[in-house]
């Protein structure tokens, strides 16, 4: 996508350790107008695959799935990261292991929301070592939910986890692919 | 707004602990149609208002905050509970009290992100004690920014705080606000 790309590279800053920081448009702050764009771009990648459902993991996830799933016209439904007072007890869980926080969370959703009858599209914001995805991909197995693939908005080509996905077979569509980057400098893969 | 009542009495459920659980549409899953139609009505009511951001805290906020930000085409901005690695030093911070987690947590908003020419809707899921609401009132304070007012899907009207934000001549607008619940019912204020 290449309106991303112009915005990754006019408002995006790489900090140390690999870090690329788009707070100001697709995080802590969401340029509203542009999230729709970005959740309209995956409801066209995936508009013949009959989703069901947007799954994705709070909280940096959950503006470009909503986005996702209002272009889709499919409920959003994210993993928790912890488990809350109103959280029905029956759930799926996982364990991901972050690396930018360096501490394995668990993730949960209710079993209410996902079901076998599912076709789901795992959406998040950046794949990176691919563990948030990996995890999700364990929450669709245990329901029996069927992955139709993941639809992120950045991802760190140089880190791996994408093309060991689609090596897998799994479709992987991201919006901008990030092959090397440096303090000067972001290179993207074509696409 | 009818549409929202009608989906509590349908969806909801009245948990022990004065807990309206509205995980299936509003909370864990998002029904993307229904959170864009709720992102219209609050654009509706603040249309005259020049907002030039929409703020909320992470994570429950983030889904209504973001259709709120796409109705009214501004950008929106998440307070975040915790500092991560990517998030800017200079932040503005206050501290919040959670009765639902029975813990103090500070919420912090990138410098960058909010200034004295904004004029600012506050945006939540669910205003009870108002606790957050106040929490994001101090930001703006620090920050210079002018309070447009405040847009909630459920006001827990018999918590009070909504009355008084109100009292101080704060504008806040719930699309439902539910005046008594129990097991067997929910009774909504009269708008």
């Amino acid at each position: 996508m290449k309106a991303l790309e112009e915005k990754i590279l006019t408002e995006g800053t790489v900090l140390p350790g690999n870090v690329l920081k788009v707070g100001g448009f697709l995080n802590q702050q969401i340029d509203s107008d542009f999230i729709m764009e970005i959740g309209k771009e995956i409801a066209r990648l995936y508009e013949s695959e009959h989703i069901t459902r947007v799954l994705t993991v709070e909280s940096s996830g959950i503006a470009i799935a909503v986005a996702a799933g209002i272009a889709l016209h499919v409920p959003c439904i994210f993993a928790k990261k912890h488990r809350s007072a109103n959280m029905p007890r029956e759930v799926y869980t996982a364990s991901v292991y972050s690396y930018t926080h360096r501490e394995t969370y668990e993730i949960a959703v209710a079993k209410d929301y996902l079901s076998s009858a599912d076709r789901v599209l795992i959406v998040d914001d950046f794949l990176a070592n691919g563990n948030a995805v990996r995890g999700l991909m364990r929450i669709l197995e245990d329901a029996g939910a069927q992955l139709a693939g993941c639809a992120i908005a950045i991802e760190k080509g140089f880190q791996g986890a994408g093309d060991e996905l689609r090596a897998k077979g799994i479709r992987v569509e991201s919006l901008a692919i990030v092959d090397a980057m440096t303090d000067e400098s972001v290179r993207f893969r074509a696409q």
